[in-house]
């Protein structure tokens, strides 16, 4: 409830709009299939849904960062219902039909939560910043790489800048920027439009034309068999240790398969100067392992809500002496050998992230290691936190 | 029901199974998401489906070119099937769950019916030609171009061959690659596999290295309202139009928009020597619109299950004088123009589909016109079909 709360809060601020009142302005979704009616989003950013089951007894709406909404069956077979309204971005949603929890067909599906969800865009007024303008754009390419680590051939996409082909002697920096918790190398393109917020800077001269690299953030050691999990609670020892293995597994993978094969296919400028990494919430911890792990191989790191504070200090504060191999214990040599260290949490996320995130702020500012802090106004654990995160940190890189 | 009987058939012949018999070699099929058990698949082709409904009353299991088939509910809130065995190759379906038709979260998400639906990739054993090999990769990339004659930014993908970043000398020659109807642009990679295909068929040599270009086959002019189609049955007046229109739309698109951008973003061949159109079903029929139209442009053809003849035709034969602007008139001049006419249909697709394309195939033997006719044993209108089309089309290519 407290991000619909807190999004009426808002909104009645920025528009003083009277919540009794019906409005006509609702319109499709930019997040919808082509034809698609509903999803329908108003100027003050309430949704509609709209889904057909004429025989389910009960349908119920379930944004992630949000209450389950009970939908109304309509005589048509129809279930409709109108929510709060939602702040601006991105928003996950699942339908629950009598106990079946499944995507919108009307929208477009975005890998989240290990599955494919729907989402729902409600535009932010005035801002252009994530969309497509008319300047120059660079193009996201797949790739495949055959990792020796996983044993597997492995699936990631690469942002190219504008003008990369025609610039055939310019060699770029390269920042590796990995999604969250049960989405894929897809969510930065496709969720976070990481392309057009890169297209953008660019073309603003904010940011200096860069390569971004977004890896399948998921793995196995080859010949690894996958852990039985059944009936072990979450947190549990055997599941810590799950999440370590595939957290060692992904190291390895970045280091010795992913980056050798991303400086021999693309002209990178391939040293740690010119090497950033980031990530959202779970590619966060996987930043601050990796890069912390191999400062030798990174210079740039940013943790946009999850910094690894989580699964290396649990409820306590930072010890710069000890923790991370002892990086932080000499904030001069840190800084000479870290070009930027940035965290970002938005002010609505959940307690314990936030309180996680500026304990690690204060641990470091008391250790005295510059970094950059930064909190997204009015923003939950949500897509539109990191789409900020990115316009704030990419202008620091390089 | 004449697909799962027809595959019974075929693959008794093939393996020597009986179907009494339980199997055990049940695995989890490489379309779905990481870590899902379900759908499973054995030696057979016999597909097991598995989804958590606790409180459903119905849920069928909905295989496109098949039968639906009713889920039975366990204790403990799950629904479950086996399937009799299907053929080889990608099966799209969906879920109905108490009148829902809803995609299945277990399965990777595949845009087609308009929506974006479940996918079960039953193996062909033996078959290595559209799977990853260990040979040099293509990369795919998304772009998007503007377009006057939509008035919007239209995204499209586009397979470069292996090398093409090293060889910065070399120009290469272009297919156009579209997607069946309720498809969109990533049909041909995700379904279709037409990078591996293509990698495959390049590293053996049997291929030309080519650029395929892979468009979103709708549209609508720029400042055209969407037709109001609310109860026009299938087949009006009303639906013919807005489907010329939409086709006519594309025509102008590929042709004024699309084709210049591809030639001033990347290393083409920009003649009509070195430029093909092929299509699925709906783009099959876009294929030959475009194609024909535009002999100024194309010299390689192909109509994969869908060569226009339903449109321009209907149920009657060929009149070479006078159709297609009259382009099959003269059949010597034809051949001097079009390099490559190729039509292909599964042996067990629909009735109609088969009579028309066959239609097709009998008038321009008659008219003396020179074309390459393909069928695709044992197939029906699905990807496998199409998988096997672009590997018997591409090596004729360039």
């Amino acid at each position: 409830m407290r991000q619909f709360a807190m999004s009426i809060v808002l909104l009645s601020l920025l528009s003083n709009i009277s919540w009794g009142q019906e409005s006509n302005d609702f319109r499709p979704a930019e997040t919808n299939v082509w034809g698609a009616e509903y999803p329908r989003v108003d100027g003050a950013g309430r949704v509609q849904i709209r889904v057909k089951a004429p025989e389910a007894t009960k349908v119920k709406l379930n944004f992630w960062s949000g209450p389950k909404v009970d939908m109304e069956k309509q005589s048509d077979g129809f279930w409709t219902v109108t929510t709060t309204p939602l702040v601006p971005g991105l928003h996950y949603y699942t339908l629950i039909i009598d106990g079946a929890e499944v995507a919108d067909t009307n929208s477009h599906a975005f890998f989240g939560g290990s599955k494919y969800a729907s989402a729902v865009e409600v535009p932010e007024p005035g801002s252009t910043y994530y969309s497509i303008q008319d300047v120059p754009h660079g193009q996201v390419r797949e790739v495949w790489y055959n990792s020796k680590v996983t044993g597997t051939w492995r699936h990631a996409l690469v942002y190219l800048p504008p003008n990369y082909d025609a610039e055939t002697k310019v060699r770029y920096p390269v920042l590796y920027l990995q999604h969250g918790g049960g989405e894929d190398e897809t969510g930065w393109i496709r969720q976070g439009r990481a392309n057009f917020i890169l297209d953008n800077l660019v073309a603003a001269g904010s940011c200096k034309p860069m390569i971004i690299v977004m890896a399948y953030g998921y793995g196995r050691r080859a010949g690894q068999v996958p852990p039985d999990l059944t009936g072990k609670p979450f947190g549990s020892p055997e599941m810590l240790k799950a999440m370590q293995d595939m957290a060692s597994a992904f190291e390895d993978d970045v280091t010795q398969a992913l980056i050798p094969y991303i400086d021999s296919t693309f002209r990178t400028l391939p040293d740690r100067d010119h090497r950033g990494m980031a990530g959202l919430s779970m590619g966060g911890m996987q930043t601050f392992q990796i890069t912390l792990n191999h400062l030798d191989l990174f210079s740039y790191i940013g943790g946009f809500s999850g910094a690894g504070g989580m699964l290396v200090l649990g409820d306590r504060k930072l010890d710069p002496k000890t923790d991370y191999n002892g990086v932080f214990a000499d904030p001069a040599g840190f800084a000479k050998k870290v070009h930027l260290l940035w965290l970002g949490v938005g002010t609505v996320e959940p307690e314990r992230m936030r309180a996680g995130i500026k304990r690690l702020h204060d641990s470091l500012d008391e250790a005295k290691i510059q970094h950059v802090f930064y909190e997204s106004p009015g923003t939950d654990h949500e897509w539109q936190t990191w789409r900020r995160d990115l316009k704030d940190f990419a202008p620091r890189l390089f």
